[in-house]
């Protein structure tokens, strides 16, 4: 069953029930405006990846300020969009198993959907699956920029997965996918310039011997929000595809720019609202938000705001506060904003975000794609 | 909105649709028979813990085996439970803020429900609660018994709650939460046991306090799947809250044994279904499952009965294996069983448990207090 949400337009911040995934409306705002003015005099477009917000309702926003669709990583991410109205959607990301390349066909006639692959019999797998729904599918080729997990090596090899699916009456080469996910937490400037100029070299490469076998190139998409300013600077990148961006986790801030100092191109925007459900000793707190309210992979949350508050360690319901100082420590009760360590995860344990602006919910939006693995 | 099932019963399990949890209903049966049996000579009863499995069907196959009831760490977790019809069961912790306390003393018209306290206002507080019901509520005085975390320092702290407690007409002293959690993932059995020794020193002091002031103590809870033989043989718990047991993930297998070996007092029922959606390089396959799949808090997943091959990294939707040997690495499409590091926030992820027996889907059963965290 679903959660409640845990409180209604117009509350005070204050009365919110936690935890709860609450959105500065402001910052969250100015995040999309910012991204939306680095990106135009690039020309590079923005498709906003809905793997981080999982909501139809944040997708809209980000094309309203020119951003042409969205990537997803699951074919059940792209119900969700689609049948919430979006009208672009790219899987950037293999998906294998007919029954799920058979949803993925079957909403072809609500939206332009597009899918990757790094696999010739996956090729052809799609293929079979678009026939049989009587449409044609718009297939990427991913390509492995250095990070190491899906993707064909740059060149001949992906030349000839393009040329296998340009040859499907089925299906349409829609260009390369070339996405660098290691390089976006690599924590210097210098460091993600140099990965991704390699990544850019190899897309450029690729498309240089797409064109001699007489094969456009529609789409070159990559970029996240820790290199996105390298891809949309090279030339070569057609689509960024940064997603966390509109959030800001504390694991992106803690990048660091070319002064060294962190980044501060974006704002934090998405909080997990948490009480103090115990102060057993001077000095400590625990929260009522543990692993199931916040992702830990990238790291303890932050206290927002508080750098007298440290959060030392999770449990599956609690989250133990340290204070600098006994009287630092925050009251049984009281209400504190976490960042999360990394946004997406943490965004997929809830079923609604809470939308606040001057102390007040504004708004409530389902995570409508929360769950969506499939 | 909910996800869909990932099969009908009936299905074989190799038609599945990945990523899904699926429990082994042969190992998930057997662990609960083995506690049973465990337990029976004891005279310690279980308390099964509900934050594990989220599911009031898995509670009642506990209660058919014996457990007097149910622990949960959250009042929407035991909103579920007492909906689905479970009768007796204990908040495990405290409850912060009126209108959690209000929830909590309306579900007290159709379930026996008890919660924790470690604070003198916090009892008024739910005290009030429960004169708004019209209710009168049990409440448990939790102590710190070595783990640090919430609770009062077991002695005099805890008596004078006690007292407290038992003075208010819309409470009764229901007795004592001395719960160590740190106890349960120390990897040797004498690490383990000296702890829950000193747990039970200080409950069994307690205890003896509370007599001398003319309080009985109904219930001493506590106990986990890492310790639960050491509380219940240590003559003063009456209820053990043990969870896991009846999955038992990867991070608990790594206990030992008095013979110095992996514990096999249960078995692996629980279980994250992936499939192989790249084999971009050979010796390595990309699984279709990562952080949002499985729980890494506790350490990555392991391939179930595959030791040739190693989860070695995980992302948000993608897990890379490595294999021993090239010839090992599994094939594109090819799914696996792996065995969670963590099952608590792994379950906690998905919205249907998929019981499989010989081969074929047996049941769909909701994770029906998924995301019920407040």
């Amino acid at each position: 069953m679903l959660q409640p949400p845990p409180a209604e337009p117009g509350a005070p911040e204050a009365e919110i029930d936690t935890p709860a995934l609450i959105l500065d409306l402001d910052a969250f705002e100015a995040n999309l405006d910012r991204m939306a003015a680095l990106l135009a005099p690039t020309g590079t477009k923005l498709r906003a990846h809905a793997k981080t917000h999982k909501s139809p309702v944040i997708a809209r926003l980000q094309m309203a300020r020119g951003a042409i669709g969205q990537c997803v990583q699951k074919v059940a991410e792209a119900e969700v969009l689609a049948w919430g109205g979006i009208p672009d959607i790219l899987v950037s990301n293999e998906v294998v198993g007919a029954r799920k390349l058979a949803r993925l066909a079957a909403l072809a006639g609500i939206a332009k959907v597009a899918v990757c692959a790094d696999d010739a019999p996956q090729i052809d797998a799609i293929a079979a699956a678009a026939e049989a729904a009587g449409v044609r599918l718009p297939v990427l080729v991913e390509i492995d920029t250095g990070a190491g997990r899906c993707g064909v090596a740059p060149g001949p090899d992906a030349v000839a997965l393009a040329r296998r699916i340009a040859a499907s009456k089925h299906l349409i080469f829609g260009g390369l996918q070339a996405y660098h996910g290691s390089a976006q937490h690599k924590r210097t400037p210098a460091e993600r310039q140099a990965l991704i100029a390699g990544a850019a070299e190899g897309a450029r490469r690729t498309v240089e011997q797409l064109r001699q076998q007489g094969l456009d190139c529609p789409i070159v998409g990559g970029g996240g929000t820790g290199s996105f300013e390298f891809e949309a600077g090279s030339g070569v990148f057609t689509e960024i595809q940064a997603g966390s961006y509109a959030f800001m986790d504390a694991d992106y801030a803690r990048n660091l720019d070319a002064a060294g100092q962190p980044v501060s191109t974006f704002r934090h925007a998405l909080f997990v609202l948490a009480t103090v459900m115990s102060a057993p000793r001077p000095g400590v707190a625990v929260l009522d938000a543990g692993h199931k309210a916040v992702a830990v992979d990238s790291g303890l949350p932050v206290v927002w705001q508080r750098p007298e508050l440290r959060y030392v360690s999770a449990s599956d319901e609690h989250g133990k506060l340290e204070a600098g100082s006994e009287t630092a420590a925050p009251k049984l009760g009281e209400k504190l904003r976490l960042v999360p360590g990394h946004c997406d995860p943490t965004v997929d344990r809830y079923d609604w975000y809470v939308g606040v602006r001057g102390g007040r919910v504004a708004c409530l939006w389902p995570v409508a794609a929360r769950g969506a693995m499939a």
